[in-house]
């Protein structure tokens, strides 16, 4: 794009609200392991309800249904679990589900949807939101959001939001911040120092006592073409991938498109661009958020009954503490327990401490294979 | 009968070897509480596999049956289990099922098999077996059973078996010794001193030191006319009842006779006759006996795996000791867990310290009445 072009570019965008051109980019990847076993690898966590009745990736939609019509919402997802997405979201268009042929982590993922959507519409803004995390105030989230879509939709920053920790969480990353900047618009945002990986509780305990670290939420705002440069300049393979797999998109070769994306670095976007990009400026988040990353997590992130347990179906206990139990069919019976992970389903029933969710993967992997 | 009849007929039982009027006697009443969710009402402990493949009520017969050919072998149960029991006992003689119109405790129980079996066969021996006890040497209680069939067939005593008590258990009454006599044919057998209630923990400990105290173990060997002469001495109400009963049934009037049982007294054999009766012999049982009553008595006689757990069916288990996980068909995976009694069945699940196995009756209740 020579000088000229740029100008009229930023003009166009600069006429039009960045709400009218912002879009949703929903990551649903994953294996369903740490949900063992309402998650399996066919139906992973975010298509399975762990918080509730309704399913994580059907509340991480209406999240952005407050924001945009269905239309600009898109799912990225691995092809073997696109029956489980449309079974959970029946009204979005079929053309919103985009297919990762196979997953490559996050920065494929990203950069494949950027691809997608600036091929749509060269002024697209979006937000990238992971399909499984809790945030159980969708009003404080929407008005976060909103303002890191004009920060970041009229300049050339990746805005990151960074949410302050509630406490001392070793399985988080953490972003350090730095220089307080006022953004376009007047948000007040941050420049990133540095981004920081799982700390031990020491640590964990230090960010805290003193400040300037939030959690690195897995939350991206940006334009698509800012995106794509930054790709271009620190990921130049994996840019230049994706172009060659849109070609080969193009002439209708799905196998050779296949083949291309298979090849693509297997890389994080925090990892590959986020860390080495200088335009980096992080928001931080004034909404309670979650991981909901293992079983344990519930007894963090759910409301708890008369007797101190999570429980969801037919269950019955006597003398039981800070358990969660969730059963979607057969009934539960428990009598002197306390501190437990109690899941059935037709897939498997699950009993684990609850300090012990971390290892569920392992048992799911175990299993997988017998199976 | 006169005292020529009488002679007569000692002098018939006399000259038939007791091993071929001995008759086998099951009682399979029961509600199927305390092993919830594999036993429920309709299926209660004695038709379920808990100890191994075979179902209780199997083992019991088959035990049986290395002394008396199937025909001699009869089950009193209600109404409601026969089909289970049909199931789990395809080739017993349909007519060897004895149903009892309404469980009115072992008493009326014991009271109706001795009528049936004395107008089929006046000389009968009846050896009378709970249906639900764990003896994993059946040679030795073959042995044991053999000796007091002997004892009892020749003579006018209601013979009892003692188990020599192998740990200090709340759980069983026990029976006093009294003085030590040698019984027809020279088995050596004890007068009974008295019948103790459940003891708590200090008293079992003191009848282990002091000794002379044996486990009653509920079975019990004696003629059945025997047995009927001290119903009609000591529970002259029940006897009468049991005899208006079987006019009823000779007239056909099946409902008249359902209302005549359910009318008899509510009493155990123990309280009824054996605690009153003067004829009573205790024989010792040189064989391993356990009333496996509750989950945890599992963990006390069935074989641990490597890991020191109980398992049955498909399991997985990371970390786990101590515990009892049995499954019908869903796999269960546990992590991080000890001493818990784990039961998985198309009916429900169970999750239970092993120290609180004694109140898996209360769940089954509630969840009989909620279901």
């Amino acid at each position: 794009m020579n000088r000229k072009a740029k100008a009229e570019r930023k003009g166009t965008f600069r006429k039009r609200r960045a709400s009218d051109r912002t879009y949703f980019v929903i990551m649903a990847g994953g294996k369903g392991e740490r949900f063992w076993p309402l998650s399996t690898e066919l139906v992973p966590k975010p298509f399975v309800s762990i918080t509730g009745k309704k399913t994580l990736i059907e509340l991480t939609v209406e999240r952005a249904r407050r924001m945009v019509p269905l239309e600009r919402i898109f799912v990225v997802l691995g092809r073997e679990h696109l029956p489980a997405a449309r079974r959970c979201l029946p009204r979005l268009p079929h053309g919103n589900f985009i297919i990762e042929p196979v997953g490559r982590d996050t920065a494929p993922c990203v950069g494949l949807a950027a691809m997608i959507l600036h091929g749509r519409d060269p002024d697209a803004i979006m937000v990238i939101l992971p399909s499984d995390h809790y945030v159980p105030d969708p009003t404080a989230f929407s008005r976060c959001i909103r303002e890191t879509v004009k920060t970041a939709g009229h300049g050339d920053h990746l805005v990151t939001i960074g949410v302050p920790p509630g406490r001392p969480e070793t399985g988080y990353g953490y972003i350090k911040t730095g220089r307080k900047v006022s953004a376009p618009r007047d948000a007040d945002c941050f420049e990133v120092a540095r981004y920081v990986e799982k700390p031990n509780i020491a640590r964990a305990r230090r960010y805290i006592r003193e400040g300037g670290y939030f959690w690195n939420a897995g939350i991206f705002v940006w334009r698509a073409e800012v995106l794509l440069q930054g790709l271009k300049y620190h990921m130049p393979d994996l840019h230049a991938g994706l172009l060659r797999f849109e070609r080969a998109l193009g002439t209708g070769d799905k196998d050779a498109a296949d083949a291309i994306f298979a090849g693509l670095p297997r890389v994080s976007i925090d990892y590959g661009l986020m860390e080495k990009a200088k335009n980096v400026l992080m928001m931080p988040a004034p909404f309670t958020w979650d991981d909901v990353g293992t079983w344990t997590s519930l007894l963090r992130v759910l409301p708890r009954d008369d007797t101190g347990n999570i429980v969801r179906g037919k269950t019955f206990s006597i003398d039981t503490t800070n358990c969660v139990i969730i059963t979607d069919a057969t009934p539960v019976a428990t009598l002197g327990v306390s501190d437990l992970i109690i899941i059935a389903s037709k897939n498997g029933i699950l009993i684990c401490d609850s300090s012990k969710a971390q290892e569920v993967r392992q048992i799911a992997k175990a299993l997988g294979k017998k199976q």
